[in-house]
């Protein structure tokens, strides 16, 4: 009778950023719902929102956890919406949510996601900048980081 | 395109209780499920399974914000876990989540989310024992509860 | 070696009030700081600035912990601001950090930490409206209510 | 009449480590005593205690954020004990309520406290070897470290 958990992937990264850099976000969102996963993220715009859209086009569901306390402001692609009202803190719920994560370019917000997906132990796939360290799945393409989250995560399980 | 969000009801009582307490848990959440409402709890046993249940029997989503930061500390019938690692604090993460909040008897955490409830301006549907004051909407049945979060939660959006 | 701790008392009531109650709280505040006591409070206006008002003009020392994430929202009697960002959620590490708690008038973020303190089985006395139970020492006097807080916070140890 | 605070130092690094890093931390914690300042860190072992146990014996005030929710799992060196129950989240409360923070060598839970210092835009002075781009300022030397950030500390305010 229990409930069969889907794979949970979050997507982080900038939360303002280039058109080019949505689209990418958009493509690993696509990718996770296609292949069975939840998207969680953030909830806001840049590569959250970019995530979020990328996943509903592909009939996927979305969960947003909010740094404000109001449901409104989650981007518009959000199914689920967590308002925490904790600010940056939430970028901790965000990552232990996650069975993976991938990160996408961001700066010190996204910094923090990929500390505490290491801390957690999260299987953590990169396409950002940051290089620290051996325990990352460093990747070149957006949809291959996608696919490498979605199987580390199923091993995981 | 935006996605359109079914409303939120959150169910916060006992985190361990009788049997008889359960079962109302459950009736509270087979009507939020029957009648297109998410239930969010907060992923633990007592009222929180029991309503976790009967939104999965009849067919709903459920969402579970656990204190503790393991997702595998949810009950059974919690399809979306999101770990906090927050303690009771996450209490106020269940509140702000719904649309409207039905309080079963409980003790002072219970009391914490009504708390919460009433400070974010939540339509706050009431079957415990604790009285606090005219803008918690009181009954005596658990299904008139859930009845009644639901009308308010359509009403406020 | 060992640093000797001094008794912490929280101090907790509405953020926003008259001035006879910011006139209650400073002799609360000023109790506390007249028997060897440290102030710990929300850090902002109302009962929070005359508790910390009161405790300086006796040469005691306050420690605030903030909503926001800007240790200049701080009210300026607070010696120790910490500034989490967490919002309502901070009223629980408030509690926590407290021996005792006193309770003076106020709505529900009050209510929300009175049952904070009831739940974490920290000695508290109220002055307030709020009546939930008998774990609570209630009382009519403010200064009475600061003596007694400091007799069960030093039992407690 | 408004109280002048004095100037808050977080220092943060591994809460496991060598006697040889404890004593690094120990030096850092007394040079900021002397100088006037608050040490304020984790509140917990390795580099927490280090640093605490050198600001303790220059006659320094210590504060310790701690991540449970227990005031006795503080380091005996810590004069003010704040505990969260917030688990890691309480990296990001470490790092606001400082002026500067000095980073020594530690693993993930210090590069989540970098990240969020950068995020903050508090002065960064770090011996670690976490190189996180040109807002930090790295030195070889522990004491050098802790007289930049007192340095860096005072002309932000």
């Amino acid at each position: 009778m229990a409930v069969e958990r889907k794979t949970v992937i979050a997507v982080v990264g900038a939360g303002k950023c280039s058109k080019k850099l949505r689209d990418m976000a958009a493509r690993v969102g696509k990718y996770i719902a296609e292949h069975g996963g939840v998207l969680i993220c953030g909830g806001m715009g840049g590569v959250m929102e970019g995530a979020a859209k990328g996943a509903k086009e592909a009939g996927g569901l979305t969960i947003g956890i909010l740094p404000t306390d109001n449901k409104d402001d989650a981007n518009e692609y959000i199914d689920f919406v967590i308002p925490t009202g904790f600010g940056e803190a939430r970028n901790i719920i965000v990552v232990r949510s996650a069975d993976a994560v991938v990160a996408l370019p961001g700066k010190y917000g996204t910094l923090s996601e990929m500390a505490f997906a290491l801390k957690a132990k999260k299987p953590l796939v990169s396409v950002s900048a940051w290089k620290l360290g051996d325990e990352i799945h460093q990747v070149e393409d957006p949809v291959e980081a996608a696919k490498l989250a979605m199987e580390l995560a199923t091993e995981g399980k």
